[in-house]
């Protein structure tokens, strides 16, 4: 509540000092993690996320679910001028597992044009979509395969999937090379 | 092979584009990942990992290990001009965790410190020191607790300690407060 006339004359309140307050609590989504510099990951955000993604200043989002989105998450995107980048895959389980190559490949090129970071990758639970999606950048990154599973796994745990990673092992990425993507960080 | 007087007028070869160099394979150190803008995190780090730890161009290296570093660490460190932190913290087993209050501080300090980003943090797994380390950063991002647990989880895996997450949970970060920190990136 902002009080106009108030005669409180202690300073504005830096609201990063304030330890009462209980809405300064972040919730970030479901398996949320930084992929590299202006990407990240993490499962279907809900509206408790909301002020966690605000934070993160996002100017796109790939949703890789067909499900359209709550309105309340629309309206959110739209307020805050982040577009989303839909690229419906269906969510299925093993053994009919069908990433399609074409679309995986369209949402890599969406993710790589760092005119749309920083930007959030999402699927339903962060895992399987998102983890071939992330995988798919790892080897354009040049990542050893072993690692590129064990990030993988470290995602999606009990539920990884040896479809998924032989996905991302055979993805062809001879024709998105020329995208720069790499952790380098200049030094400030 | 570099060839000096060669007739070969082809331009130089972009590295990114050469899809048989079986040198560019990059190695990622055990439980690598990205924490925060300029801050990493992993296990320790060998001499497979110096060829990505160098495309990291790296400022600084906080060990959380008390053995000194083999000389070929040592001599990577020094020739790429990197600065090592080393909180000596015993990696005990538990029931005997004593995870120090007064390290964890002052290695935090050092982490939050933008003038030694790019930095990475590690451990020998990456999985408790570090995650204590990160947990503690996390809280400080004023994070959940269940998403800053979640976290750990994932890097500890069937490792995670209560006691670990416990020390994150009770960590005083009043006197910390005043550091920035956030996933905020500018959009370009």
């Amino acid at each position: 509540m902002k009080l106009e006339n108030c005669n409180d004359v202690s300073p504005p309140q830096d609201t990063h000092s304030n330890a009462d307050a209980a809405d300064e609590i972040f919730v970030p989504p479901l398996n949320f993690a930084m992929v590299d510099n202006g990407i990240f990951r993490s499962g279907f955000p809900d509206s408790a996320n909301f002020r966690f993604l605000k934070s993160l200043r996002l100017r796109s989002v790939i949703c890789l679910c067909p499900e359209p989105y709550p309105d309340s998450t629309s309206e959110f995107l739209k307020a805050n001028g982040i577009r989303l980048y839909q690229f419906g895959i269906d969510g299925c389980k093993e053994p009919f597992v069908n990433i399609p190559n074409d679309t995986i490949r369209e949402a890599l090129k969406v993710a790589l044009d760092v005119k749309n970071h920083p930007l959030l990758i999402h699927c339903k639970r962060g895992k399987h979509r998102t983890g071939c999606l992330v995988g798919c950048i790892r080897r354009l990154q040049r990542w050893c395969l072993s690692s590129v599973f064990d990030e993988y796994q470290r995602f999606a745990g009990a539920k990884a999937r040896v479809s998924d990673q032989r996905f991302i092992e055979l993805f062809d990425i001879s024709g998105l090379k020329h995208h720069p993507l790499s952790f380098s960080c200049s030094r400030k």
